[in-house]
């Protein structure tokens, strides 16, 4: 069976040592996050991970959700009482202002904490996840009338949240879509048609749902510029808040998914349900994208949270499961056979998790960080410089962190062998698991494409040349310390690859755009692979800082400054593959028939 | 809804055009092989692939077996139908010597046909596929009245084989094998103990299943050393062929697994079942391995079975879905949107899985053909020479081929989007039926140590340099021709890291064995894109020849020489990134305590 622990020490080594969060002490929310306060917070979290939300984990998935011909669906046995023990503990509101009955925490924190509850069961947190999605869009577009009736119950999770935006037949391209908002005349409209794959879309596990669903209101243009936003509650709500009637939405279906089962995945049927307008006519994009942005770095987050489950499992079997002898002679000789930990090949695997995970959490404690400040600062310049980061790590985060939680999931089934492929064993499910974040909120050829058709260019190039310039300059700084060669030496290296190829793009990719498209997930991974490492060069500084200063446990540092040259060594390298790759540029690919393929 | 088309040209162009089957005419079972038979067998193979297996594939994954009460086992409906199907075609036999009811047809012709009925449908194939193992088994090391007793019903299909090796605290350590064996006096013996993971271990659909069962005989030595194979039927055999009262083996449970749910995957338990012993006692390794060699080539093919089926599916996907518009401009513009088959990052995961798939097929077939050469040639030289091929090629053709038929798997899911998750789509059978492959007969990282630690030094080198030498004499022969530039150049500098690789194993793997393991898997996928890029040269080449003489269809060259490109241009250059991993060492891994992991 499997088991889990959340990586306490690592999440504290990152946000105290490596991110340094004190500094920030004078951005609102920070004030109360002190050392011991962050220390506390994370430890109850793990907590609750551990022993509310993992033990439901596989029964889950085993058990899925069911759909009633009264078109109710139930949720897997024990989700209910640990989702409350979620809500209870004020988790869903920790980062929400303080106004709408959040605590107004760091969201940095925010995805601290959200690691273990994803990896201890990711889909259980997709029913507070969607609802903390749908708050960020009410936050942003939301009129204060709406703030004040949905955001209390929601961040209580009392109401639960969806985001309705896929149709049968358009899912990446949105300005297809066919759902019709026709006016009352009251202000609020009647909203008709059908959406697909809408997580969390029908439970019992709250007193009501607030769908927030794209659809075009009769009249408007046609494509991306004619769609509109609305609040659509599965129950009316009186002006007193109070829940009444049923609104005219239902669920059709559940999904028969390879993976979260414990999830209600629903095909959502709108017949002239009454939906209420948040934000502007015809600017439901802009108000989806907020949702949107946020969603994809929770889905960045469930790739590094399954790959740290799945490492943490394919560890202990390693080391208990005995089978064979080392290649360099007998090791546990009171034994019939050596753990398989002794094989180097089981190791590599290992380590090339171990070697992504730490680095992954670094990275996505950064990037949170980074929208902490974008958001918070009140410092102009600062704030910019936040948010151009923000903008240019989101795909990035979501596509490497997803590609790569995958891979490794399947890389920790593998050390199982035969056993990895029994359901019971509970590897089968993180694989299953890790799959749909490859594809959800933006498949990750289109975060690639974002990234290299979007975010690189825009501003005449600022965000990328400011990263450009600061890892550049980490170089530089350490160049003189021995301790830090074999980090600065693997980063610069990879920078220089990442900086080819950006301008391999600037020279080739305007006059022919499919020489991006081409490239893009490459160096979408390219990118990753250079933050990753930077990330690793920023933890070995770290490491042998605290080394340096005699506090702490120094095998932890040590195993940091291993894990990280390991990085450098082994995986580092593929920055030259994908620059190659890149610079082969769209021709052959292109030059084929459709109908020969 | 998933389709499939048996890829009978492309079949065709190996066997014609690249292997030039046909001067093989002088060995037992190729002279009937002449051109239009071997069209008219895989045509025939590819009607019964895509009419009788494939219809139930996907209804076999949602069905799957169930075991009753009685310990009787059902497969999913028409799983029967379409298996007697299959062996009333005689395709069982058809590498099997005609003496015992086979057809005595190339293995070759046996592999080529095999793949479309492993894409058809994988569950279903593993059935007559276990049975073949067998069959192999008693060929080699059974009496000559256990080949009479056993071979013409197995053949036939009327009676079922299974290999029982592994049991719960044994999987790839045979030497920790506990079911024991204990003489009755009369040359049979009493086997009891419980083995687990055996695939077709019960069912129905034959009249007998013929478990061949590895056990300790009591009182032989320990380790692998003390290990004999046996044959238990399920039910007894009357000296007249009959079949008699039930045997002492019945499954306990069947497993649930993440894929190939069609297959029943038994826990067997054997109480004081009678078994016959097979070879010579202790000696049960041996004969296991000669089922196990042929397994682990029909391993291989499933990886590339699943990729093709899976990439025919997201090629239709891709032609047909509308989404977007292509970055070069409006292509349909009487549609709403452009098939994302315009996409470049589309195309390049299309001819990414088909530089594979294409390969793949050539590399299959070849191997075949050296184990035709090895088991029927008259020449001792030739035997040898093929001989050493095989051996060498085998761990390369499990481990490359079914990695990859499942990264590929995956890579097709994704052009789905969200409905490669859902399971009526199909995408999600082909992802969670290919991930066996990389586990069973020898997890992958056991065919990388096989590779390295065994078949490399085999013989001073022989196998290893007798191919670095073919590949090298082609590379020279060709070099002249500009039409070949590409492939070559491409193929030579692969073969270049190759070498070195070797020869960095050989400088540095003989006083630090773990050196060996920390490369292994490295080493073997170096080895298998050299392979796979060498058929892709030998294809180009035949494709060329073809074009120059005009005959037969143009664009079906000409694609071949287009894919064979972006092998080279973007596949190929990984040997270098896998060059640089090998020669870090083990080092770093082994330098980890066991508890820091």
């Amino acid at each position: 069976m499997p088991v889990y622990k959340a990586p306490v020490n690592d999440t504290l080594f990152v946000l105290n040592n490596v991110l340094g969060i004190d500094r920030y002490h004078n951005l609102p929310g920070f004030e109360d996050a002190t050392p011991d306060m962050i220390e506390a917070i994370v430890g109850e979290a793990a907590k609750l991970a551990e022993e509310q939300l993992f033990p439901v984990n596989l029964s889950g998935d085993q058990e899925g959700c069911t759909r009633h011909d009264d078109a109710t669906v139930t949720v897997p046995k024990g989700f209910k009482e640990a989702y409350d023990a979620y809500c209870q503990g004020g988790w869903l509101g920790l980062a929400v202002p303080a106004e709408y009955g959040g605590q107004g925490l760091p969201y940095t924190l925010h995805s601290a904490v959200g690691e273990y509850m994803s990896s201890a069961n990711m889909a259980l947190m997709m029913y507070p996840g969607l609802t903390q999605g749908a708050i960020a869009a009410i936050l942003v577009h939301g009129s204060e009338e709406q703030k004040a009736t949905y955001l209390p119950k929601m961040v209580e999770g009392t109401w639960s949240g969806t985001m309705n935006l896929t149709e049968p037949h358009c899912g990446t391209d949105l300005g297809l879509l066919r759902t019709k908002a026709v006016p009352n005349g009251d202000g609020s409209y009647k909203i008709s048609g059908q959406k697909i794959f809408i997580s969390a879309g029908e439970h019992t596990m709250t007193d009501n749902i607030i769908h927030l669903v794209l659809a075009r209101i009769e009249g408007a243009p046609e494509g991306t510029k004619g769609i509109s936003l609305f609040i659509v509650p599965k129950f009316m709500v009186g002006a007193d808040g109070s829940v009444g009637a049923r609104n005219g939405v239902t669920c059709g279906a559940i999904e028969h998914k390879m993976g979260i089962h414990g999830n209600a995945t629903c095909v959502m049927n709108y017949d002239e349900a009454t939906g209420y307008l948040i934000g502007a006519e015809n600017k439901g994009l802009a108000a989806m994208f907020v949702m949107m942005n946020e969603a994809r770095l929770g889905v960045g987050l469930q790739g590094l949270s399954i790959a740290e489950i799945a490492y943490q499992n394919a560890a202990n079997y390693a080391r208990e499961r005995i089978q064979g002898r080392s290649l360099s002679g007998v090791k546990a000789s009171d034994k019939k056979a050596d753990p398989i930990i002794v094989h180097p090949d089981i190791r590599r695997s290992l380590l090339t998790i171990k070697a992504f995970t730490e680095a992954g959490r670094a990275f996505t404690l950064w990037t949170a960080l980074q929208s902490d400040i974008a958001h918070r600062s009140g410092d102009e310049k600062e704030k910019q410089t936040a948010d151009d980061l923000l903008g240019l790590m989101t795909p990035i985060l979501k596509g490497v962190l997803t590609d790569k939680g995958f891979d490794h999931a399947v890389m920790a089934q593998q050390v199982y062998g035969g056993h990895g492929y029994i359901e019971e064993w509970g590897m089968s499910q993180y694989v299953r698991d890790a799959r749909i974040a490859m594809i959800y909120e933006g498949a990750n050829g289109i975060q690639a494409l974002d990234l290299v058709g979007r975010k690189l260019g825009l501003n005449g190039g600022r965000a990328v040349m400011a990263l450009f310039n600061e890892i550049g300059a980490f170089c530089e700084e350490n160049r003189g310390d021995e301790k830090m060669v074999v980090y600065t030496k693997g980063l610069k290296k990879g920078l220089n690859d990442l900086q080819a190829s950006t301008m391999w793009f600037m020279q080739n990719a305007m006059a022919k755009p499919d020489n991006a498209g081409a490239g893009s997930t490459d160096y979408m991974h390219l990118f990753g692979l250079v933050v990753l490492g930077y990330m690793w060069a920023k933890m070995a500084k770290s490491a042998n800082e605290a080394l340096a200063a005699g506090t702490g446990d120094a095998d932890f540092y040590q195993n940091k400054l291993l894990t990280g040259r390991f990085y450098m060594e082994r995986i580092m390298p593929e920055t030259a593959l994908r620059k190659t790759r890149i610079e082969t540029g769209a021709d052959t690919m292109m030059e084929m028939a459709a109908e020969a393929f």
